[in-house]
């Protein structure tokens, strides 16, 4: 087995709020991640892909159409975008790297184990170079 | 002479618009950087002063201070802030990184020029990896 | 399960002695390591911690309270160090990064445990950007 | 148990071309790297052994031995080299990183293994700074 | 006056070569590097322009138009070729770094002065992370 | 006019301390750094070349050359070294980053003047990835 992996960036806008508790909970707990006008951060999303690697090209996965899954699958609604706002899975949970993470692999996981042998293993999403948060699936 | 650089870091949020253009040229011309939800950077501010090493302690300036200073200077009303909406450069001036780099310096020259033998030589601010605007002062 | 992991950093000196060997053993041994003037690096350390995502915050841990809990354990008493003169743990055991993840995990272990569903899961120790040790503790 | 991890790099050349294809396949398939004249990379080689410190270095592995045996046995080969042109294992094999990251661990296990207490775990190929492959052996 | 650089990468493979010295003074002259098989890089190009930001839209020179000349005049002839056999320039001209960077600067200057108030300021190339080559033109 | 510039690194002890001062000065003036256990980093050294490149060789300079000579006259006495108890210049001077500038810019000089047609225009030092000093001669 090789695992195989892609880096892609997108830049962004979230915050950290929520609902149910008061501004000074949520300022509290969140602190300068509170602001309701948001900031935002360059996003490194790395993708990483097992399987055996195909003997007639040496791919694990055809890494143009990994790429082009990522752009069309997460990329083309999340570049640019402001999480809470315009981003579905992230209009009620609160986009943390943990949660983006997560939402990341539900995007993904189907369109790789299409047409591949491969399976999705693992997305790493960096918030800063000083941050980043995994996760391997449900399992 | 030497030259003596720091690096700092800001997550803001931020959107290109120009109020006295159309929302079909605005997005002509800015495509999805004019998205006004907004979308965000983790940014990096290089500092360089310039000056002659201090005899008594080998330095151009205090770095400690000079850390103090940005903090306070550009990195409390920047840091997690969205620049359009929330620093008063950015009311009526695009937050280009042209523009955040010319804003920097007029926080920080006197700052610098207190105090020390320094002077601000260069502030160079990156919005991503892989672009970067530089400004070394009206001169 | 959601891996969450925060980089640090800290500027040390060390050695390499064995003081049950000779001194030529020692630098037969240790090569330039072993100069007792010491030698130093700025040591990159990442935290990794593993748990659910709080389904209120969307955080495997709170990541202010995980910095300040790597400043107060191991910063604190590491950075601007001599490691062998100075840290207790390296009195009689030498700082190779493989001890210094060691003992780093060892002053993060319990602090993670408290107060929060997640627990360590790895610590990793660069010495220089080609030379990083893992822990993942004693199981 | 200690994951110990150094880096090498390499430069060479490569392309991607399946003999038993036609040429409009091979293009097909492998676009731009089916160019027969060849391109090129910086890759990072990253070697990840395993085991228990020794109690007298607190070594898992001497990493000078270590980094002489990775320039013995990979990089004495394949360092400004063409890899399909130049290196055995890529004579009939396409020198795909998933390969390359194969062919490495088969040229390192028995070097590693021999005079140590340790194991090879891993080893990692950067063939940019976006992609990269890792095998960890057949198990 | 601002600048503004925006960086690109290409993988190619070149070799050094002078035709009109025996096989032996370009071995000891170039060494490794004089191997005709080739070897390679991933060439990062960094491209400075200076200008004065305009007014409406906070652009030194437009970034997606910057890009989009880069690739038009220079990664599409250079990226996945070998640059002595397949780009122009390097038919008879060896293909260091020093000359790489002239060369792209003579591809980019025109077309950053057409159209913009902007002028090209500086070309620089990364052969590697630990080597790189500035041109600032004739001057 | 090309610039050529090549990285070289080296790890290293030192502290900050005046002799003419007391202990609480050196303190309050220096902080951590002036523990007199020492402490450490990782320095990169940046020495920019400038000249026309030959026309046989296409270098300015030969790197291979440039590289052993920052090996023979600068890291093969700073390198794994206490820069405050081991090397001649900071025997009196403060091994801040602007002196280390200026002390491997003197060591540099000649040997780069000598058999090329170069000359040394700048030498960079970086302390940390946050703080960098940079000496571009008496001039």
């Amino acid at each position: 087995m090789i695992f195989l992996t892609r880096r892609a960036t997108f830049s962004a806008s979230h915050y950290y709020w929520n609902d149910s508790w008061t501004a000074e909970k949520n300022e509290q707990v969140f602190g300068r991640c509170s602001n309701r006008n948001g900031h935002g951060h360059n996003y490194t999303l790395e993708v990483t892909v097992v399987g055996e690697p195909n003997p007639e090209t040496g791919f694990v996965i055809d890494l143009k159409g990994l790429k082009n899954l990522i752009e069309r699958e997460v990329l083309a609604d999340w570049d640019h975008r402001h999480l809470n706002l315009e981003v579905a899975e992230f209009a009620k949970t609160i986009p943390t790297s943990e949660n983006i993470a997560i939402a990341a692999w539900k995007r993904l996981e189907k369109g790789i184990a299409n047409g591949s042998g491969a399976r999705l293993s693992k997305v790493r999403v960096w918030e800063t170079p000083e941050i980043f948060a995994e996760f391997e699936g449900e399992a």
